[in-house]
């Protein structure tokens, strides 16, 4: 397997645009377009939130469908959730305009939408800004790059990876754009993640892979314990690499699934990073558990924890809320057991050893404890099973960032 | 029912003391003492944190006793969580000191303590401590006042609340003192709470009366969602107000319930009003639940959400957030129902009317959320049940405090 460039325009067969539509924002680009013109296949996780953005409930309603698709329009700015009926208008209106101008059927344009709740979807805006993406639709690494910077909020950069393997002797190529900051604690899916590929692959065992994938990478992500009411992740797979289809389980779903491992935990990391007013991503591996679902509750608990995450900002090695935070997350182990590390490009150092702490240097840790990735690993020791979840710090930022976002 | 000055010692028969035993801190009293000469029935509920400090430990083994009680002998600055067996076998030797000093069983004396996580009790100092507070008990509203200091950590100022009831004829007081502002999601109580009462009543009908209670008390508190090692809720019965010992369900039981009700409701709203870094205190009154359980945890999800905390700390009426909460917390409803309040003392607005925004005037929302007391009411319009939680907006000084709280 092979990281290459592209985003979204990597797999064969993708082309993307972005356009400013001044839907909320000025100045910069604010929609984007993806677009395939062979079919589809289609997987997508969605947010578990009861208040669905309209957005979400057209795809899921697509999905049901089980059609082949070809294209996803996008926009920041607005999240056409909590917007009632209307909002479902404004997707259908959205869809079926984007494909009369670009020959599809309505329910092969999928539609995704991310920033402030409660705001109607200027319509008019909307479509002039489909008709501007009709017309500058490219497959090229710009045209991915700028796709993947109209859907920003408050990321500070875009979201993007791509990479490359070989199925039956063909290169297959999975590529993926991503925004997402706040509002980050996905219970299914999380906040936008387009990927695209050229692999032939049936749509059953594309949404196979997805849905076991999500479990372990984009579920693993969390910002700030808010289960966005946006989250989507979508998957299009056009089969223009003409690998042999895979339409069962077998070593080429493997490979294929790995690849699409690789692009989910990749873009779940840069999520994390980028976080909110983040200054460290942070990273909470859990091992030698009984069960994963227990690696998993575990791992999420460490980087959910606000007093952890604030301690990490601080720098400061305050165990105790790393094993605090353990110890809440609805899992039963055994406190005297445990042994808890910590881990960046400044270094390693064991900080409990079976349940109490050690007589490490403060100095030290809190050397570890300034890097930029920075690793907790706690060893439970009950059982074979681990996990890893993905956060970052708490900063003045976070809350600055948030105390006024809709200004 | 009448509030009442005097906390812990606003009820006959008990007697209180703070000294500076240097714990942890310099120039502070940091241990305190509750004591009873009259044998007290007892009740406790405790943290459901698997990684258990080990004075709460103490404190269940002794509650499993079914022995009358004594005393409780508080300290602030290190919480004695995660310290292995030499954590027990200090709460033992406190336990075991208090109790000759002041002629109890050692099993008669309960142990609570509050602080950094990790650090080991220094047995010569908690010595001297109790040396110190054996010789100044003292049943007055004075040394009520300097224990409830004592066991201050990060919080501002000190928690106390009494009332005084009338049952079969005879005035009864209820009293508390607790301490708490970070790492406070209780689940199951809160932080340090003592609660005195000169009731006759018996253990078992006490520990119903506080488990009931909690639920809709300490339990919908949170500042953070970090539900602490240390979370104690204590309270002793010395029989002083020698009513009719209640034994039984009915009128009695009734009355003293709703006076143990309001002690830790207050105490509780205390507790958030006064949570790390607060501006205000937040109220979420979720109304016309199918059941109970989903309206508290309704009510529970809106306080704890970050983002909605932010908001309110920079006073935004982004109701998005709010509804947002209310979709993830695991209940079941029809977004396009709900209605949603913003009031404070300084006016009430209606923000949401059957999910979607309604045309208010954002400078009016602004005035009121700029309030010192924000409550938030969502009704939800599928049921008869409410419930009310309560918590803080989350702000600059949230993330000061917490970065470094150890140095």
């Amino acid at each position: 397997m092979e990281f290459v460039q592209g985003g979204v325009c990597a797999a064969k067969g993708f082309k993307a645009a972005a356009t400013a539509a001044k839907i909320k924002y000025e100045g910069r680009n604010d929609m984007a377009a993806i677009v395939s013109d062979l079919p589809c296949s289609y997987a997508g996780v969605f947010t578990k939130n009861v208040v669905k953005a309209a957005p979400v409930k057209w795809d899921m309603q697509v999905l049901d469908g089980k059609k082949k698709v070809h294209a996803i329009i996008a926009n920041s700015g607005i999240a056409n959730a909590a917007t009632g009926p209307d909002g479902m208008e404004a997707c259908y209106e959205t869809a079926e305009y984007a494909a009369n101008k670009l020959g599809f059927d309505t329910k092969e344009v999928l539609v995704a939408s991310t920033g402030v709740i409660g705001f109607s979807m200027p319509m008019d805006r909307v479509k002039n800004g489909i008709d501007s993406l009709s017309g500058i639709l490219e497959e090229s690494h710009e045209a991915a790059d700028l796709a993947a910077k109209a859907i920003m909020t408050t990321d500070t950069h875009d979201k993007q990876i791509a990479v490359k393997i070989n199925i039956g002797g063909v290169d297959v190529t999975v590529g993926c754009m991503a925004k997402g900051s706040g509002m980050i604690h996905p219970n299914m899916c999380t906040m936008l993640s387009f990927i695209t590929t050229d692999a032939a692959i049936e749509q059953k065992m594309l949404q196979k892979a997805l849905s076991e994938i999500v479990k372990d990478t984009f579920n693993m992500v969390s910002v700030d314990g808010d289960t966005s009411t946006n989250d989507s992740c979508l998957v299009l797979a056009n089969g223009a690499a003409k690998n042999p289809i895979i339409d069962t389980y077998g070593a080429d779903f493997d490979t294929f699934k790995e690849a699409l491992f690789s692009v989910c935990k990749e873009i779940s990391m840069m999520l994390a990073g980028d976080g909110e007013g983040a200054t460290a991503l942070v990273e909470s591996v859990v091992t030698n558990v009984s069960t994963k679902e227990k690696a998993r509750a575990l791992a999420k608990s460490v980087i959910t924890s606000s007093l952890t995450k604030a301690a990490i900002f601080g720098h400061d090695a305050n165990w105790g809320r790393i094993m605090c935070a353990l110890g809440y997350a609805g899992v039963d182990f055994d406190p005297n057991k445990i042994d808890i590390f910590v881990e960046s490009e400044n270094g390693r150092i064991q900080l409990v050893g079976k349940g109490v702490a050690l007589d490490y240097s403060e100095e030290v840790a809190t050397k570890v404890l300034s890097g930029t990735k920075v690793t907790i690993i706690s060893d439970i020791k009950t059982g074979e099973e681990s996990a890893v979840a993905w956060g970052c710090d708490l900063t003045y930022d976070y809350v600055k960032i948030n105390a006024d976002y809709r200004s």
